[in-house]
C-alpha cells in the first residue's frame, strides 16, 4: 500500500448479505473491492457484480467492515494499521461497544464512524445479497466525540448512495435506543414463549392472532441474540429489570385478586390493590394495579409507530371474511385498490374444518367507510372482528 | 310461562355483538327471540333480523347469555327461575368463576352448559352482529360435572348451527388454557408497551415490525380485560409470577455480563452464569442464561400454530420489495395466486423517504422455491429479508 490518494472508493471487509448488498447497491457509480477470509464467500459476492476481489494493496475511501461484531474492531484497526483506507465504518447492531474496542485496539478513532443500518434479514451469505437491502430503511451514523468531519462525511455519502435514510446519533444514544425498541422486545417475546413449554403442548390449542404476535420474534436465531445482547447488555438489563418488577407486581395484584375470589356477587373487583406489603414495590411507588398496567400499556402502545413514524391510533382495521383458499386474499386486496383504498398492512387469520379465514386490512381511520363500502359493493363478507378478549 | 314444551329454539339474553350475530347466525333454521335491558339495543337488533323481541312468556328449548360476565350467573339464574327454558348457557370467556357463581346463587346446574366461543371483536353493540362471526371458529364447550347429557347436547346443537367447531373442555381445564394462551399474553404485552412511558417518545423513532408485533395487543380495552383477568386471576397470577421470575434472572445474567465488560478482546460473553447468589432462584434451580432463555423462547415459539393447528416451523417467509403506493400489496399477492402458491399469512413493512415498502408472504417450507420463482417471473423484486437484529 502507496501512501498515495485513494484509489477505489469502497473496501468491503465482509462479502456476505450485508457487504455483498453494499456493493450491489452502489454498483456502477462506486469503484467497489471486496475482500473475506473465505475465497468461496468471496467469489460469491464478485460473482454477483457486488465487486472486484482486494488486491491488498489499493486503498479506498472508505473502508466498511461487515463482520459479525465479535471481530469488527479487530478488523477495522487491522485494516487501519495497513493503511488501507481514509475512513473506517461498520455495520454493528451495536455501537459503544465496538467504540470501546476500537479504543482499546489503539484505532485512530477520528477516522471511524460507525454505522448501523436498519435492515432485518432471514438469510445470509451473497446469494442472499440485494442491491435494495437499505433503500427507504434508516441507517443510523453514530460518530463518537472523537470522529472527524470528514469521516462522518464520507459514511454519509455512503449511506446516501445506497438508498438508505441517515439518521444521527452517538453510539451511547443508539444503543440505549435499541435496547428499548429491539432488544427488550426480544428477551420479553422470548420468555413469553418460553412460558408455553411449561405446560402440554397441547395447550395452545386454544390460541389464536394474540399469541402469535407476541411471540413471533421469539423464533430468531438465539446465537445472534445472544451476542447482541451480551454486547449491550448495559442498556438492556435494566430494562428487563423494570417489566420483571412490573410484571411481579401485576403477579402480585393478581394473586390478590385471586384470593380474595372476586364474585358476580360482589360489587366486582376492587379497583386498588389493598394496603399491604405484597403490593408495595421495594422504592416506595405506590403499587400497580392491574388495570393501570393495562391502561399504561395501551399509553404505550399509542407509542409505536404503525408506518414508520407515525402512531398506531392513526390507523384502524376493516376485516373480511373469505374462503381458505388461494387468491382470495388478492381478491380482497384487488377489489381495495380499484376502489382507492389504500391498505397500510394485512393479517390473515387461519382457521380450520369449514375452512373460512379473515383477512383484516389497515387503512387510515377516514379511509374505513370508503374502504368497508368498496370491499361490500365488491361482493365481500365484511365482518366485525378485531382485537378482543375473544 | 307454562309449564309445557318450549316453543322457541333460542331464547338470547342480551342483544349486543354476540346476541346478535347468534341470531343472525341461525337465521331461517331457528325460531329465535331476543331480549336487551336496553329498548333501543333491543329494537336494533330485531331491525337487524336477529330475531323477534322475547314477550315475557314464551320458553325456549336453550337460552344463552350474551351478557357482562359479570351479570352473566345472575341473568342466567334468574331466568331459570322463570321457567324460560330447558338448558341454559352463555359465552363468558372466563368459565369456572360463573359457574361457581351459578352454584352460589342456587342454580340447577344440571340444565348448565356454559361456552366459549373465540371469535374476536373490534366493534360492539348490535349494529356490528355478523351471522359469519362464528364460522371456522372453536367454540369451547364448558359443561360442568353436574351438566346432563342433554344439555351439553343442547349447546352443542347451537355451536354446529352456527358454522362453528365445538371444542369440549371442563371449566377449569379452559380457564387455565386460556390464562396461557390469551391473559397472559395480553399483560406481557401491556406490561412491555408500557416500558415505552419509562422513555422520551423520540425512543420508539427506531421501531421497527418487532416492537410492533410484540405491543400489538396491548391496545386493547382496559376495563373489558380487567374484568376478564380479575375472573382469571387464579391462574393468570401464576403464569405472570413465573414470566417475571424468568426476566429477572434474564436481567441478573444480563447484568453480569455488563459488570464483567464483555469485549471482543475476550474470548465473548460466557455462556453460563458464574456461580454466585444473584444467578441461583429461590427455589434452587441452575440460573437460566440469556441464550438459553432465547433458545426455550425458540423451542415455545414453534409450539405456537400459524395457521391454526399447524406449527410455525412448517412456514417461511418470501419477502418482495415494493413501490409504497396503493394496489402493490394485491399485486404481489395476484401474482402469487395466478401462479399457483398458497399464501397464508401476510406482512407489510412500509418505509419513509424513498417510498418503498417490503411484502412477507408466508408460505409452506416447500412452497418458498416455487414462490421466488413465480414472483420473479412476474417481475417483482423478491428480497433476501425477515427477522432479524438487524
Amino acid at each position: 500500500m502507496t501512501g498515495g490518494p485513494p484509489r477505489l472508493d469502497l473496501l468491503v471487509l465482509g462479502a456476505g448479505l450485508i457487504g455483498t448488498s453494499l456493493g450491489l447497491a452502489v454498483r456502477g457509480r462506486w469503484d467497489v473491492a471486496l475482500h473475506d477470509e473465505d475465497p468461496a464467500v468471496l467469489a460469491a459476492a464478485v460473482a454477483r457484480g457486488a465487486g472486484r476481489a482486494w488486491d491488498r494493496q489499493q486503498g479506498a475511501r472508505l473502508v466498511v467492515a461487515c463482520t459479525p461484531p465479535s471481530v469488527t474492531a479487530r478488523v477495522l484497526t487491522d485494516a487501519q494499521r495497513a493503511g488501507a483506507g481514509r475512513t473506517y465504518t461498520h455495520v454493528a447492531s451495536v455501537q459503544a461497544a465496538v467504540q470501546r474496542d476500537l479504543g482499546a485496539l489503539g484505532a485512530d478513532l477520528s477516522a471511524v464512524c460507525g454505522g448501523h443500518p436498519m435492515a432485518g434479514r432471514e438469510r445470509r451469505g451473497p446469494a442472499a445479497g440485494d442491491g435494495e437491502l437499505f433503500t427507504g430503511r434508516p441507517w443510523v451514523l453514530c460518530p463518537s466525540g472523537a470522529t472527524a468531519p470528514g469521516a462522518l462525511q464520507d459514511v454519509r455519502a455512503l449511506v446516501l448512495a445506497t438508498g438508505a435514510e441517515p439518521l444521527e446519533l452517538d453510539p451511547d444514544a443508539h444503543d440505549a435506543a435499541v435496547a428499548l425498541v429491539s432488544h427488550l422486545p426480544q428477551v420479553a417475546a422470548s420468555a413469553l414463549a418460553a412460558q408455553l413449554l411449561r405446560r402440554p403442548p397441547s395447550s395452545v390449542a386454544l390460541s389464536g392472532p394474540g399469541l402469535q404476535d407476541t411471540t413471533r420474534i421469539a423464533g430468531s436465531d438465539p446465537a445472534l441474540w445472544g451476542e447482541v445482547l451480551a454486547r449491550n447488555a448495559g442498556n438492556v438489563a435494566p430494562l428487563v429489570r423494570a417489566l420483571a418488577a412490573d410484571l411481579a407486581q401485576a403477579a402480585d395484584a393478581l394473586q390478590v385478586l385471586a384470593d380474595g375470589a372476586p364474585s358476580v356477587l360482589s360489587d366486582g373487583p376492587p379497583q386498588v390493590a389493598p394496603d399491604g406489603a405484597p403490593q408495595e414495590p421495594a422504592d416506595g411507588a405506590p403499587a400497580l394495579t392491574v388495570e393501570q398496567l393495562l391502561q399504561r400499556g395501551v399509553q404505550g402502545r399509542h407509542l409505536v409507530p404503525v408506518k414508520r413514524g407515525e402512531p398506531d391510533e392513526a390507523f384502524v382495521s376493516v376485516a373480511v371474511s373469505v374462503p381458505d383458499r388461494p387468491g382470495q386474499i388478492a381478491g380482497v386486496l384487488t377489489s381495495a385498490a380499484d376502489g382507492g383504498v389504500n391498505v397500510e398492512d394485512v393479517r390473515v387469520d387461519h382457521v380450520p374444518g369449514r375452512a373460512r379465514g379473515v383477512v383484516e386490512l389497515l387503512v387510515r381511520g377516514p379511509a374505513r367507510g370508503r374502504a368497508e363500502q368498496v370491499l361490500r359493493a365488491a361482493g365481500w363478507d365484511v365482518v366485525g372482528r378485531g382485537a378482543g378478549p375473544g
